[in-house]
């Protein structure tokens, strides 16, 4: 099956709600936890809590390499853990590099070993066509790319608006090349990350071009984005998003964070439903 | 001491030939090196055959972390047998994310962790200003960051090329934000990453808007470039460029490294100075 279909599946079965694992080092306090090895603890706590109250989760990649290799080594745990759980993975690692260096990425997030993913989210600076390869790759495995598209960050309209050769921002730039490798499939198996807080329109994307485009939007909860506005912000490509919380739901802590799941996940089924 | 000052120290001691640590996996056949352990003795090797030869290195991390947490890991050998030898470490992480998780970077590659280095480079598809609080967190360590500008990759002018709403390149606008934070130094401890094999007009760059930036310029020997036209590319700001050479120098194999580096550097020193 090709990570569109996978994704699918996932939607029909588990819904929309898309958990991060974020061992912030204000979490990892709060929650009483130290260390790589409290990162861990961390991770496996809301693998755990997100197992059959949501379909996928999304380990931030971030928050385990400041531990150096003893932090990967607990998120290889983490992902073991998620996979074995059944739940879809995002690692949001955010790579990107020419392409020879591209397959070493490739080969660590979509590949067999240990960092192993069902979809990875890649960064593309040095243009979107450089991640063709990366993108043949992943798909050969069955795994998922999501390129950065438009983020939630005030910093980030200057790049993101910026007009290529063609007119288009550099945005829509991305958004078409995802649309033209995922030609042929209803749900396409390569995704954008759009932040659930940016204005569409001033970034110069259309709605309708999003239409069956996996769309990972970070920025509910916490970062001040409504799940019940999800329709408002999306449109006729709303099927297609994955709406992402991170501290809103950690923040509730380890006690508590399956509760805070399945309330959340129960809200993101209305508000895609309304 | 700042990242600027050292790295004046290094050009003036050792010269500006940069030496790529990237265990390709064509290269560690070739080498007769396998796995995460071969990817560690490939690293030390090039480590102990570049000390007194040359000043800097620099690890391509992909190539470690393609092998998981076995490779981050191997990778932390040979970040600490380069700081032991002396030599200026530049991380090639290629990391970018919105501040918070950007925070988590910034710990692993510049902080005092496992995986500390002198620099890593930095992607600005967030925008530049997104990297301000990473910057100011390197320079109180004492380490730098090199900002994507423009890279060699014939994908990439879609992106880098494109205009911002100012009118200026995405490429010139981050050269213009390194040039802001490194104001008052004379070698800044901000750096950019500029293809030796790029067309710097093309991409609105003035190299009188370089001088004194700090140019981390890969492209060398196997992709094309030559040390000789290095004046002919960066004009005044030759400088401040770091000439970084990997695969040309690697082939030459684990018993003839030494002697390719000590090559390599003295027809650096000589286009440098021509």
């Amino acid at each position: 099956m090709t990570f569109g279909e996978r994704l699918s599946a996932v939607f029909a079965d588990r819904g929309q709600l898309c958990v991060g694992i974020d061992p912030h080092e204000s979490l990892l306090v709060e929650w009483g936890l130290a260390g790589a090895t409290g990162a861990r603890d961390f991770g496996l706590r809301v693998v755990e809590a997100a197992a059959g109250r949501a379909g996928i989760v999304k380990p931030q990649v971030a928050f385990y390499e400041r531990f150096g290799a003893a932090g990967i080594s607990a998120l290889e745990e983490v992902l073991a853990a998620a996979r074995a759980a059944g739940l879809l993975v995002i690692a949001d690692a955010k790579r990107g590099d020419i392409g020879s260096t591209m397959a070493g990425y490739a080969a660590a997030w979509t590949g067999e070993g240990p960092l192993a993913a069902d979809a990875v989210t890649v960064s593309p600076y040095l243009g979107s066509a450089s991640l063709a390869e990366t993108n043949t790759t992943a798909r050969a495995a069955g795994a998922g790319l999501f390129l950065l598209a438009a983020t939630s960050n005030p910093e980030a309209a200057e790049l993101q608006t910026a007009r290529t050769a063609s007119g288009a921002t550099v945005a829509a730039t991305i958004v078409e090349r995802v649309r033209e490798w995922n030609t042929g499939e209803t749900l396409g198996s390569t995704g954008v990350v759009i932040g659930a807080t940016v204005d569409l329109d001033a970034l110069g994307l259309d709605r309708e071009s999003l239409v069956g485009v996996p769309i990972l939007a970070p920025g509910f909860g916490a970062q001040g984005a409504r799940y019940a506005d999800v329709r408002d912000l999306f449109g006729p490509a709303t099927g297609g998003v994955l709406l992402s919380a991170s501290r809103s739901i950690l923040a509730a802590g380890p006690v508590d964070i399956a509760s805070a799941i399945a309330t959340q996940a129960a809200e993101v089924a209305e508000a895609v439903a309304a």
